[in-house]
């Protein structure tokens, strides 16, 4: 596995004894591709740092259609939050997209290290308020933007992307069918 | 205006020592209906708390077409959270629907109080997190569920809403046209 203390030391800014404590409770944990790291319809016990590797959080409707809510990639935080701090059920599933390495926490240890020092009350707030600007940007693009711009924009955001994930994941990202997606990406690359 | 110190009081579960703090920085005032408490386009610099009325959170595009991404009610807090953080400007208004009253809060003073004592972290924490969950469930109904069903969930989760809001913003919550709205309505009351 990845040197995951210099890893973090850079990505997450934590001061040395900081770091030390968040990682005397994580696990580091491998997750194969096409795994899951939360399984929509379960109660999320736990959340991850990933420290390499791609994934996805997602919706089925009963359809079996899929929706791409969001793609997480290597130094980000992965949870599915808002049932994990309610104990309820995760709606969506979080996959592996590559073979993928994580730190995984549990949640009733990090919520005892969360009460332990307001350092960590900043720490989890600058995270959930990272969070929440993701999402409105993703909900603005969603709503105001046409789908070739919504295309453009994952490509500056996420670049070499295209070549890690499946086109039909893409399409399902950006909310449109897969032919819409290859009529875009032929016009763009003429 | 109706009495905010009962109401902050009863609505947000705070200590009276931090109600006071709260109040000390808070502005009381009023916003008639139509008018903007934060403008597209500008810099947020203070949110406000909602004591009576009603707001709407919207997006317009280029063509003049409105997004209402959110609507909020008595004691709810209000702002263009992503942007006053980031000190960006804001990429929607916020529009009261109703005549209302708000306690007006001044960011850098905000600021100055959050950092004055590990409470305010908590308190701010949990009303992201709030934030958040709301955002997450508003996606969630609509990515996976018919025009009809949102409608319906709409009526169960803002009761007698329907009667204070025109029927134009209730379709563009509801990502629909005014027409699918009718129909829908139609059929429901038959």
């Amino acid at each position: 596995m990845a040197d995951i203390v210099e890893i973090l030391k850079e990505k997450l800014n934590l001061p040395e004894e900081r770091l030390l404590e968040l990682i005397a409770i994580g696990k580091e944990r491998t997750i194969s591709r096409n795994n899951r790291f939360i399984a929509a319809g379960t109660i999320p016990r736990k959340f991850g740092f990933v420290v390499s590797g791609l994934f996805r959080y997602v919706y089925s409707d009963e359809n079996g259609q899929e929706f791409t809510k969001g793609i997480i990639s290597e130094f980000s935080f992965i949870s599915s939050y808002s049932a994990m701090i309610m104990q309820s059920i995760s709606y969506f599933s979080i996959e592996a997209l590559e073979d993928s390495e994580i730190l995984e926490i549990n949640y009733s240890d990090w919520q005892k290290l969360k009460i332990s020092d307001p350092f960590w009350c900043n720490f989890l707030l600058s995270l959930v308020e990272k969070g929440y600007m993701i999402k409105e940007k993703r909900e603005r693009e969603l709503l105001l933007l046409d789908a070739e711009t919504r295309y453009r924009n994952f490509q500056k955001n996420y670049p070499g992307m295209e070549n890690r994930i499946k086109q039909q994941i893409i399409a399902s990202y950006l909310g449109i069918q897969p032919e819409s997606l290859s009529r875009i990406r032929k016009k763009n690359i003429s």
